[in-house]
Formats: structure tokens, sequence, C-alpha cells
């Protein structure tokens, strides 16, 4: 019998991680969600893969980790593990479910597309709770024009000015916007200013980069036109600031039907 | 001329104060904004009167908290006040606005009706984000069931059941319950029941009782007119649990429009 993997779906408050990469003696998501599956499983050194590696204090709603357990595993078993992961990782990191997928599914490399959110806060007084959930931007934000900018980042592009160049494993900077809107929402009783963007994949910083491009155009200081001038440049010194990382969700990921047995 | 009062609301996340009411050494929201606005205008001793004294952990969006300004202040004036308020005050304790009153205007003692809003997180996983924000019940709960109990609550009706019974201020009981409603909401994408309630005036621990005696019957340990009941016993010992306090938030108070100059 072939090896099931399965796909742990995580939401995680990113405040307190040092990010999503393992790294030794630091509280991260990946070296924190191993540590547990070891610990349930009973085996040692159990490895993850993450759909995407979010930074240190960016949050996931849906973030998918795969896995292989060390032998199959019952219905019953599979949620019973779902239950120990969340009784032994840190409270602001929740397994909320756990499927079962075909040998070979990697969660990095079987996502047909990403969903990620921004939230901005705007205005003179600062957030009272979304403090650790949205970047606050002193000004007020023309968000018509952030919309005409953003529109012009739709479609198979290559993103070279909005990503961290140094990256060596990113030498193809080709990706697909499939969708970017931005609209007004209210969390816990506070607005904030929403970008929401889904692609096929993201570079590094992708989202950050591109919300620090869009504020410009929101504040004033750029048209919106000047973003496809960004976009050309293929150069990340002519694109915006990074946005701060506590804005960021990684919000979910989506697979082909036919992955989950 | 007549001194104008100033009305500040305030919005704060409570997890890090010990309660409203100023607490020599401690750090709590009325010492806070009352250092705050000594520091700003330059006098020692400003004393302020909060609409309502919300226990350590409990939070609020607004809060309306009034005081008398050592001397008459400017439009502009008022406005600068503000700014300083946010930058002396620790973060998550946000002055949104400053309104003037008439002479002898009392923040606690001329509002006219209050809403509290509480938020539950159900089921078997706990939430990522709302944790600060909300009571995390391990369970399913019966919306319907707690709407049908909670609907015995509106009205005038001694809530002496309701309330922490040694508080000496609070002698009369009666309490006018105008409205009280219970829906799912979803706020940084997790989904929580909320039950909001406005009243004349709350006792203390009055809405955490209530929702502690609510999630009795959400849970089917009891039917909806057990609710009924524990009104009609004027006896703490009837009623449920007092629900803890990071669910809770003081969401508004209400004046009549013209103590507004």
């Amino acid at each position: 019998m072939e090896q099931v993997v399965l796909a742990m779906t995580v939401a995680y408050d990113g405040t307190g991680f040092r990010g999503f990469a393992r790294q030794p003696g630091l509280p991260t998501i990946q070296g924190s969600i191993e540590d547990a599956l070891s610990t349930a499983l009973r085996v040692s050194g159990v490895e993850t893969v993450g759909a995407g590696r979010t930074d240190a204090g960016v949050h996931a709603l849906g973030q998918v980790v795969s896995f292989t357990p060390p032998s199959p595993m019952e219905e019953e078993d599979i949620e019973r593990l779902a239950r120990s992961v969340n009784a032994l990782t840190p409270l602001p990191l929740v397994a909320k479910e756990i499927r079962s997928a075909g040998p070979g599914f990697s969660a990095r490399f079987d996502a047909l597309r990403r969903e990620y959110r921004y939230r901005i806060v705007t205005g003179g007084a600062p957030p009272a709770f979304l403090g650790r959930y949205s970047w606050w931007v002193r000004k007020d934000l023309d968000a018509d024009a952030m919309r005409s900018a953003a529109v012009l980042l739709k479609g198979e592009h290559d993103f070279r000015s909005f990503c961290v160049t140094e990256s060596a494993e990113d030498k193809n900077t080709v990706r697909r916007v499939e969708s970017i809107g931005i609209a007004y929402e209210t969390h816990l009783g506070e607005e904030c200013l929403v970008l929401r963007i889904i692609g096929n994949a993201f570079l590094h910083s992708m989202v950050r980069i591109i919300v620090g491009t869009l504020v410009e155009v929101g504040i004033g200081r750029k048209p919106p036109e000047w973003v496809g001038e960004v976009l050309s440049a293929e150069d990340r010194a002519a694109a915006g600031q990074t946005a701060p990382p506590e804005g960021l969700t990684f919000w979910r990921v989506e697979y082909p039907e036919d992955v989950w047995v």
C-alpha cells in the first residue's frame, strides 16, 4: 500500500513567531508544528512542507502543511491527531483540519492558487484592537486611485520589481495575479482597508511590496499609472517600501479536487 | 462664562490593564488617561468620570470619559489634546474623539443607554486571532435556544440574580434591558457568536453573568424557561457562571443630543 500524505490546515497569529521556516532554538511555525507532530506520533524528526513560507510577524488563516505519517492512520486517529497538535502547540497556532491526500502530495508544489489579504488602518487615530493585525498609515487613502493602480498588476507579469532580488531560488520571477481587490471592512468594530490578492504563487515579500507601492498612490504621492512603470522597470528600487508584516495574512490555498483520497 | 466639560470617547484593549478604576501603582484605564491629560494640560490631578467602570481584561470601543479642563479651550486646542493623549498613553488605549458638553455634564450620570457586546468562539478548535477578544466555549451552542432565553430578560426587571451582590452602591438592582440579540459574526476570518445588549445601565458583572447563564442554555444543560426562574429567584446563586472578561467589549454610550455645546 502506498503511503498517504496528510495535509493540515493551520491558522496562526504570527506576532510571537520568527516566521514559518524552522530555525534551531527559535520559535517558528514549522518548528512548533514538527515538534508537536513528533510528540503526538511518537517518532522523531517529522518533516513538513508548507504551502507558503510566511515571514516573521505574518499571520495565516489557511496555511496548509503536508507531512507523511510513519504508518497509515485511520480516520479517527487523524481527528485525534488534530486535537493533540492543538494541545501541544502554543495557543495562537491552531490545527483547523487534517485531510488525506494521495502519495507524493506536496502542500507547496500541488497548490493551484493562493490568497493573501493585507489590512491597513487609515487616519489620525491608531487602532485599539487591530494593531497586531494591520498597518497603521497615518493618512487618509484614495481607495479608487489604489484600485486603478492595482488593476495594472492583474495577469501574468515578471514581478521582479516586487520581490527581494537576492533570493536565488526565485530566478523565474514571472507570476500570475488572478484577482486583486481593495475594499473597506470592519473587524472588532474598527474599519480597515483590505487588499485581497489571489495568484498562482507569490515571490518573497511580493504582497508587502505591492501594498507599499499602492500606498504611494493612495496618499497621492504617485499617480496610478506609475505602478505600470514600476512593473516594467523590473527593478526592486523602482517600487515602494515593503509594508510591515503585521498587516499580512496568508488567507487560503486551493488544490485540485483530485488530490484528496 | 461657565466652564465647559469635555467628553472623550476612548477605545482600549483591556488585556494589559487592571480594569478602568484608578489604583495606585497599577496600570489602569482611568490612571493612564488622567496621567496623559495632566501632562498634556500641564496641571496636576485631572479627575475623570467614566460612563462604565470596566473590569480587568474587559475591552471598550466607545467608552466615554468626562473631565473639566483647567481653563476654556478653543476647538483646535481640543483636537490637539486628542493627539497628545494618543502620543502619551500606551498604544492599545486610544482617544477617538473629544466633544464639548455643557457645565455639569457627567459621562456616567447623563448617559441614556449603554451597549455591550460579548463574543463566544464555539467548537473543538481554539481561535488563532480572537483568543484575546472572545470566550472559547469548547462545545457547539444552540443559538435559537439562547435567543428564546434571552428574550425573557428584556424589559425592566430586578437583576439581583445577575450581579455581584456585595456591591453596596448598587442597592437598587432594577435595570431596563432595551434589546438583546444573538447572531454569528466573522472577525479576522474567524466565526463567533455575538451577544449584543442595550440597556439604560448595567450592574457589576451583569453582562458576564447573563452570558454565563445563556451558555448553560446553549449547551443544552438547561431549558430556555430556566432563565425566567433565575430572574425571579433574585439570588446570584441561581444564575450561571460569570463569563470571562476577554469576551466583553463596552461598545457605546448614548447621551441626549442637547448635552453637546
